[in-house]
């Protein structure tokens, strides 16, 4: 509220709001009249009308017919004085887990956007569909046949703003109650069925799955965490027959199936059954820019038949600008083309980081693992000493990484770190170790 | 995957796989050696290797060390074909919900678009704060100090995209268990509420609130749904006595505050008690257009507290480019211009709703209510064929309406009718009631 351009009538309202506030005024006093009170201030009898019918509407006044406008019992609370001592907490962009920003064609982006906002301009005036936009529901139902061979349609998709965003909606119309997984568990998506109040049975192999009662399997069947070690195709096929004779719903987690250094990528589960008792999820974080916010699922038509009676319940995170722009994106064969080179930096700087991790360190430090797939390495130390430096190392630079319970390794991502910087790196963070 | 460019590897792949699952091979047999195949088909014994690799890696095959590889047992469940008939959806977009094309400032938001791609664009490539971006924060800081009189620090806002994404947040790290509320309820933060398997406890005044035992109370205080009754001065005086006194947290939901014909904006309960015990939420989807989804809320520092250790457990799922859009577009003051012909234009929708509703009806057909806020009206019928014609002659015109339980009234939004169509609207709509 700042002062110019504030209306006459709102200026007496303050007036006698901060006078009744201070008890200049008995509980129950008459206020002076419409007519005397503008007549003495050589104000009009609507501005006064308009400040005590702002009064009377927050409660200040009450309004007896024929007799007049009367004051009303307001005693207000003690205020503390507002105290900004809060403990500042700033969010850490770390740099070994952003996109190196050489990678993305922002401006194709930029043009993308710009032909949203020019020709399709009349769609943003209206609300999302709940299950995410048409014209991207069905580029991404191209992407995943062609790509991971999943067959659906694109009424079976549903677009959320990531995995967490999507097991919300997946389990507020399922109404079930246990899921297993392979341990250690993927945290961000435990945490949502921890939220459910789930019954949480984590396993140690596909053996032990087997042999469990649940509704869900939470699973990434081709890119195990952290690993990236890939469920076989005789443990698959046990997968598909317990869960269609369990009435078990596989979640099939499909995130970075696209990198593979030194294989094809590996066949979808969902492809395994045509997604009968597989629910598939994919997200475009890692293959777009990490602050467009994109993710997916494909329901089983059995699920379909309950969600498409309850779907408006949810609204739709993902804005739509940002869908209409991925739609059109990937319908102009940009988003191909950028994954093309995406894919080859990443194996180059997979590469180099291999190389020159052996390069600098001796034999017995560590054992590389998980190289094969992912944005990250698994580093197995040999001693607590030598993980202990590494990870004072990577405080040293402000680099992220992640320990593994119960064990002497360590997650490292390294997809922001820059191809010619990658030598340096990792010459500093092997100081010492 | 399409033809051209497939690597003559995969081709080798494909035909020893669909063997094996043909059962072309014996389980256990062996395979023809590498060099023995590379030599038969005239390859390079590299692609034979690597197709046997992805065959290792799948698990169609094992290797012996110094013996060959042998083919595995591998029996793929039936698998039906895939039928796509599925019942489709279609998700209708109500013309009277909508907002009318001309308002918003398509030209001058895509502007700012193309500056936040130009200029700030690495911003993009790095993974938005959990909690929102700083810039939008900052915004929204000075946004609602100016307008509703909230006072806090930039740490304690958080960046939402919807009232239910903010309850997610709130309801997963305080960790409570039951909410009070006036009914009629607002189904969709409810259903959060009814997720977390809270303790609903509706009521039907002020009085019973204050005479309740709860975690949270779920209200707004400005603009009660669906009437938009305001709650007096002396009520909120003994909401914020009693919230103090029991722990209670008081959930301010301020939608649509600026949306007032008859008075002046109605200040925040936040205000009144610097938000020791209220929870400020707010939304910008009336504000802007319904297609950028960004809601946001400001907690106590008390709950700040523990929000500040866990708030890295949920991902931000406002686009950032959305979220730096919205803060230039705010910090060059386009949007209170925006707004300010926003609320101009729903001022003269209202008016003329109104009048011609009382034009083209008879008197005793229905009283109109809730009409000094909001974007809707409600009307309280006289009798139930009154209504039911009304309700049919709306689903004729495909305009959205919502009846109120166990009363003859529905709830009728308005912002999408264009004004030169609003006398032809209503005079449809009362067509025979």
């Amino acid at each position: 509220m700042n002062n110019t351009n504030i209306p006459l009538y709102q200026f007496l309202y303050e007036e006698i709001k901060t006078e009744i506030l201070n008890n200049e005024y008995k509980k129950g006093s008459k206020l002076e009249s419409v007519r005397s009170l503008a007549k003495k201030r050589l104000i009009s009898t609507t501005t006064v009308e308009k400040a005590y019918n702002q009064l009377l509407i927050e409660g200040y006044i009450k309004s007896v017919p024929r007799s007049g406008y009367f004051v009303l019992d307001v005693i207000t609370p003690d205020i503390s004085s507002f105290n900004n001592l809060v403990e500042p907490l700033v969010y850490k962009t770390y740099i070994n887990n952003k996109l190196t920003t050489d990678l993305f064609d922002i401006k194709s982006y930029k043009r993308i956007v710009n032909k949203v906002i020019n020709y399709d301009y009349e769609k943003l005036y209206t609300e999302c569909d709940p299950r995410g936009e048409l014209e991207l529901r069905e580029e991404i139902r191209k992407f995943i046949f062609e790509e991971r061979n999943v067959k659906c349609d694109v009424n079976q998709i549903v677009i959320g703003t990531g995995i967490q965003n999507l097991l919300n909606i997946l389990l507020d119309f399922t109404n079930k109650s246990s899921v297993t997984y392979l341990s250690p568990e993927f945290k961000k998506a435990m945490s949502v069925f921890r939220t459910f109040n789930y019954l949480l049975l984590p396993k140690n192999d596909i053996e032990e799955i087997t042999n469990t009662k649940t509704d869900f399997l939470y699973i990434s069947p081709s890119n195990t965490y952290p690993l990236g070690d890939i469920i076989k195709v005789k443990d698959r096929n046990d997968l598909i027959k317990w869960a269609r004779s369990n009435n078990t719903y596989i979640i099939e987690d499909d995130y970075n199936f696209f990198i593979r250094y030194n294989s094809y990528t590996i066949p979808s589960i969902h492809s395994y059954d045509n997604g009968e008792n597989v629910i598939y999820m994919g997200s475009f974080a890692k293959m777009l820019i990490p602050s467009i916010r994109i993710s997916f699922m494909v329901l089983p038509i059995s699920l379909y038949n309950i969600y498409k009676d309850t779907y408006r319940k949810n609204s739709q995170g993902v804005s739509k600008l940002d869908q209409l722009s991925l739609a059109l994106f990937m319908k102009e064969g940009l988003f191909k083309r950028h994954t093309k080179k995406l894919y080859a930096q990443y194996k180059e700087k997979n590469e180099a980081i291999k190389k020159f991790l052996l390069k600098y360190s001796s034999n017995d430090l560590f054992t590389i693992q998980g190289s094969d797939s992912n944005l990250h390495l698994v580093l197995d130390f040999k001693t607590l000493k030598s993980l202990n430096q590494f990870t004072r190392n990577c405080e040293n630079l402000s680099f992220e990484y992640q320990k593994i319970e119960n064990k002497r390794s360590l997650i490292f991502p390294y997809s922001g770190i820059e191809i010619n910087d990658i030598q340096e790196v990792i010459k500093r963070l092997l100081h010492e170790v």
